[in-house]
Parts: structure tokens; C-alpha cells; sequence
């Protein structure tokens, strides 16, 4: 009884359905069916998506001849919260821009994480015949996909499923804590303390295993004692000042920049000067602090803009998501005046 | 041969045709033509607009009966930068809200001050059908409308033209800072500085002239001293700790949530304590900076949350607009914990 609405009478078959069958990614279906140039498609899983489509009977050209007639020519985005939430709404620039480059309009509904608010903005999404949704949340987390995206191509922005026929675009945590941990190695630094957050998420174990990476790769031994949990906002950077200075880091890497400001006002309290006697080292580049920050804070940035991009291009068959796992976005460094030379 | 395109062969006559020939508001033409229960309109604007109509040969139930028909439901949102813009997303928030709430969609375009995109973007919406368009801007200023907007029903949000045939929402400047000085002249402060912003701008004059009305009401002597221009950053605020020391005020009024995050650093290195020594209200409430800094800020918020929805509502001609410049939204004073009780 459950699964009601997807039998014999249920909505059409989509490109995810094909996929599922085939056992491939949606965007690998899209190549095989739109008979892309250039896409390096292997004999088998062609072979599988075409035994798919058959089996299946998906007609992959009804939404081809919708667009050539001057359909519909929408893609819309679903988010919990990106719209209002500072910085996170580069996603949707980047996929306006990369949506009008090929000629699409983003319809964009904010949900704030409401049940009934999401299914009606998908359902009339559904409705305008889209081509697809992409599916984004304000910070990279596990998701349960909601039930009526199985009706259409579904391509999962800053988020992922543990259901991995959904493409998913996230950005690459681990390199972002590597990159991070080696700007403090870069400047002769040997005692790095990590302000790491409090909450479970995949920034808090990605960043951690990039830190240890980092230092693994300079053959600097692992210190527990070293990694301090907060509050992932100011209070929790102001707070963790004295186990920094009580830790002897000479330099700090904070889980977001809401971290590395509070860290300020406690190192400043402390009469410790940023970034003569510490480094700092922030992540998120949240432009209106990171940049005003006395001293203006290197960090690492979330690529908001290309997670929105990026899905985009996954959801049009335009560039290809991995079989096995999230499409990773880099994290790079900005570099500002919070790391010192040390000697 | 200025204005091709609008002659013979142009487009269909708009409701702000009828509006600029009946001089008269777009929501007063909409009430009249919609036939509006409760709207109050007097005998001679409702005479003007039904002889516009007739004139011109607009036809009121071209729409409705589109809608009816189950088409366009949309209404278009064309931003400059608040999609990207740290808390002015909160405008794109309002008007989704109360789009929806009314059984529209709204259709996001950002574009960034790009003009050929902007063109684009409306053509678009156009094409589309959009039963209107917001046109807003990330911050409150005046602006020169698109030639394109002529071609629909269009409300400005967060800006307004010289030309007030279009309807405008934008943010009581002048209210707001009067009730930014009013927060401290109500916990006894009389010697109150003012950093103002060296931007000319609706913002700079608006709350300049707030700030002088309610001192005139508490009966104290504008002093021009007391009065000081900074960039509208965290930089200016920081530069200005000197002059506000200097000038003797027990509290400060600052143009914006960024200055008083400046100032704070400028007041703190000079051993001054908020608010024990000196009492700091913001303006904007940008949330990531006031809410998390040492101490909380108490600050007056940008309404872009009511603007959005406002706009969707004047669109709609669910609220008229006055017919002599902007619907002024209020500014709303948020307490925190920087202004202290002065006895």
C-alpha cells in the first residue's frame, strides 16, 4: 500500500527511472538519448540505457519536441533557504547564469524547510512542465529526497542521498580543510589548532579529515589536544580563545568565519595580536565579515556560485555527475592579511 | 523616431497607460477596472479611469480570462543583486510569500546591473505572460526605469523614478531614524553623534532628517559637530572612534550595522566599554553581524521581508499605493544589548 500513485496509471517515465534501471547516472542516460558529441559514454552502460528505454518505454524526444515548439524552457530550484540566507544565495546566480546561458529561466521557490510549502511549489514547478529541479539546501547536509521528485529529473544541490540514483553536486570539504591547514604549513607553521564545529555535519568531518591530511602530508604528527569543539558561531570563536592560547598554536584554522571573528574579539582580549603572535584561518569567504574583519581574514571559500552552476549543468546532460558519489566542487583559498610569515 | 515600436502596431494598452492618461495610480485603475468591494475610491478618479479605458480601448478581462483558463500565473521579480546580496534576499522572501499565498509564482532574474541581461530577462517574462513585475534594487535609491517595463504592469521595489506613474515601496528612511534616535534619547542620552554614510543616497538624507526630528521634538539643539561622514563599512566606523570620542557623546546613532562593527573595534582599542561608557544603535540589522557581536547590537531593521510582500500586494492592487510618491514601509526598532540606561 505504500507507494501509492506509481502504478499502472502513475505519472510518465522519467529519465531517473531509466537510469535506476540501467543502473547509471541520469546524466549518463542523457548523453546516451540526446546522442551528445564528445560524450565518452562506455559501450556497456550505453547499452544498458537503451534496453532501459525500451523496456521501460520512455520517449525521450516528447520534452525535445515541447522545447522546439516553445515550451517550456524552465528549470526550477527548490530551497530551504538559500534565498534569505546570507551568502548561500550565490547558488542561485550561479544557476541563473549558467540557466540563461542555455537559454532557460530559473523559477526559484524558498521553502524555509516547510513540508507543504515544498510539495506545492514542486507540484506547480511540475505543472509548468520544467525540465528538471534542482533540489538545494542552505548548508551541505544529508537529505531525504521528497516523493513527488521522483516525477522528474532531480538534480540535489549542497546536499545528497543515501538513494544515489539522484545526482548530487557538493562542495569538496576535505580539500577545503587541506587547503586551509597548508596556507598555516605554507608560512612555517608546525602547531595548528582546529576550532572544529559542534554540530554533525559533513563540513565537520570533511574539514577534519582535510586537516589531518594536510598535516600527515608534512609529517606533523596528529594532536587530539589540538582540535577544540564550538559553537559554530562568534560566541563559540570568542570562547575557544583561551584553549587556542592554553594549546601554544601558533596558528588557528576556524571551522567558518563567524568562528574566526569571535576568535578576534578573544584574542584581542587576551592582548594577542592577529597575525604577529597568530595566525588565522577562516572557511565559508562570508564576504561582509571575512573581507572587514580587522584584519581583513584569509579564508577558504564555499563555491556557492558554482554548486548552482554545476547543477545546472549536471541536470541539462551537460557535464557528468559520478556513478558512485557526489560531484565534488573545490573549495579555493582567499588569501587576506590573518596569516603571518613565521620565521 | 524616439520610441519605436510604440506606435500603431505596439503593444496592447497596459493598466499604467490607463493610469498615466487618467492620472491616477496603477492600483487605483486596478481597483476601478476590477470593481474592488471596499476600496475607496472618489467619483472623479473613477470617472478619469473609466474614460481612460474607453479611450484607449483597454481590456480589463484580457487577464482574468487568461487565468481563468488556467494560464500565466506568474509574477516576475527582477533584482540587481539582492539574490546575492547578504540579507537584502529577504525582499525576493516577502514577495514569494505573499505571491503564493494569492496562487502566483514568482519568476526570479538577477542581473546584476547588466543591462542586456535585465532586457532579456523581462523579454522573457514577458513572453511568459507575467501578470506584472517587481523591479527592485539591493539598496533604496532612485532609478530610471527600463523603456521595457512599459510594456506591463510594474512596481518598483526598494527604489523609485521621477516618473510616478510607477508605483514604488520603499523603506521609511526618515522614520527609521528617528527611531533610532528616539532608543536613545529614551534611556537619557542627549549628547547623540551620528555617523552618516559619504553615499548620497535616500538612506544618507532620510535618516539625517530623522535623526534631526526627533531631537527637534525632544528639544534639543541640532550641532552640526556632532554629525560625522564615514564610508558605509566597517572601515568608516572604525575611523570614526576618534571623532566620536572627541565630540563628547555618550551615544551613537551609525548609518548601518557595519559601521557600528567598525566603530566597536575603534571604541574597545581606545578602552571604551558599550554600553557602560558609550551606547551604539545600528541601522539594517543585517542578523550575522548585529545579533553575534560583543555586545548584541540594538539596531533598526530594513523591512525587505514587508517590502517584497508590500509590492506583491500593490501589484496586485490588494493595496493601493499613494498617489504621490512610495508606500513607505516602516523601519522597526530590534533591542539587543548596546544601548545602555543612562540615569
Amino acid at each position: 500500500m505504500s507507494a501509492t500513485g506509481h502504478g499502472r496509471n502513475g505519472p510518465a517515465v522519467t529519465m531517473r527511472d531509466v537510469a535506476k534501471a540501467a543502473g547509471v547516472s541520469v546524466a549518463t542516460v542523457s548523453h546516451v538519448v540526446n546522442d551528445k558529441p564528445g560524450a565518452r559514454i562506455g559501450e556497456d552502460a550505453r547499452r544498458r540505457v537503451q534496453e532501459a528505454v525500451a523496456q521501460l518505454g520512455y520517449r525521450p524526444n516528447a520534452l525535445a519536441k515541447t522545447l522546439s515548439q516553445g515550451g517550456s524552457r524552465f528549470i526550477g530550484l527548490v530551497a530551504d533557504a538559500i534565498a534569505t540566507t546570507p551568502f548561500a544565495g550565490q547558488i542561485i546566480h550561479g544557476a541563473q547564469d549558467e540557466a540563461w546561458k542555455h537559454g532557460y529561466v530559473l523559477l526559484v521557490a524558498n521553502t524555509d524547510g516547510n513540508t507543504e510549502a515544498e510539495n506545492d511549489a514542486i507540484a506547480m514547478m511540475l505543472e509548468h512542465q520544467v525540465h528538471g529541479i534542482l533540489y538545494s539546501t542552505w548548508y551541505h547536509r544529508e537529505i531525504v529526497v521528497p516523493e513527488i521528485l521522483q516525477q522528474t529529473e532531480t538534480v540535489l544541490v549542497d546536499c545528497y542521498s543515501t538513494d544515489t540514483t539522484f545526482a548530487a553536486v557538493v562542495p569538496d570539504e576535505r580539500q577545503g580543510g587541506r587547503t586551509a591547514t597548508e596556507q598555516l604549513l605554507a608560512t612555517g607553521h608546525r602547531r595548528i589548532a582546529f576550532i572544529n564545529t559542534t554540530s554533525p555535519s559533513p563540513a565537520r568531518t570533511g574539514r577534519l579529515a582535510g586537516y589531518r591530511d594536510a598535516l600527515e602530508s608534512a609529517g606533523i604528527d596528529f594532536d587530539e589536544s589540538l582540535v577544540i569543539s564550538a559553537e559554530p558561531q562568534q560566541e563559540g570563536g570568542y570562547a575557544s580563545a583561551e584553549y587556542v592560547v592554553a594549546s601554544g598554536a601558533s596558528g588557528v584554522f576556524c571551522h567558518n568565519d563567524r568562528v574566526a571573528m569571535g576568535l578576534y574579539d578573544g584574542l584581542r582580549e587576551r592582548g594577542l595580536r592577529i597575525p604577529a603572535d597568530i595566525a588565522v584561518i577562516g572557511f565559508d569567504n562570508q564576504e561582509v565579515i571575512a573581507a572587514h574583519l580587522r584584519p581583513p581574514l584569509t579564508t577558504v571559500a564555499l563555491p556557492h556560485y558554482e554548486l548552482g552552476a554545476a547543477g545546472v549543468r549536471v541536470l541539462l546532460g551537460l557535464e557528468p555527475a559520478p556513478h558512485d558519489g557526489p560531484l565534488l566542487i573545490a573549495c579555493p583559498p582567499v588569501m587576506r592579511a590573518s596569516i603571518h610569515e613565521v620565521l
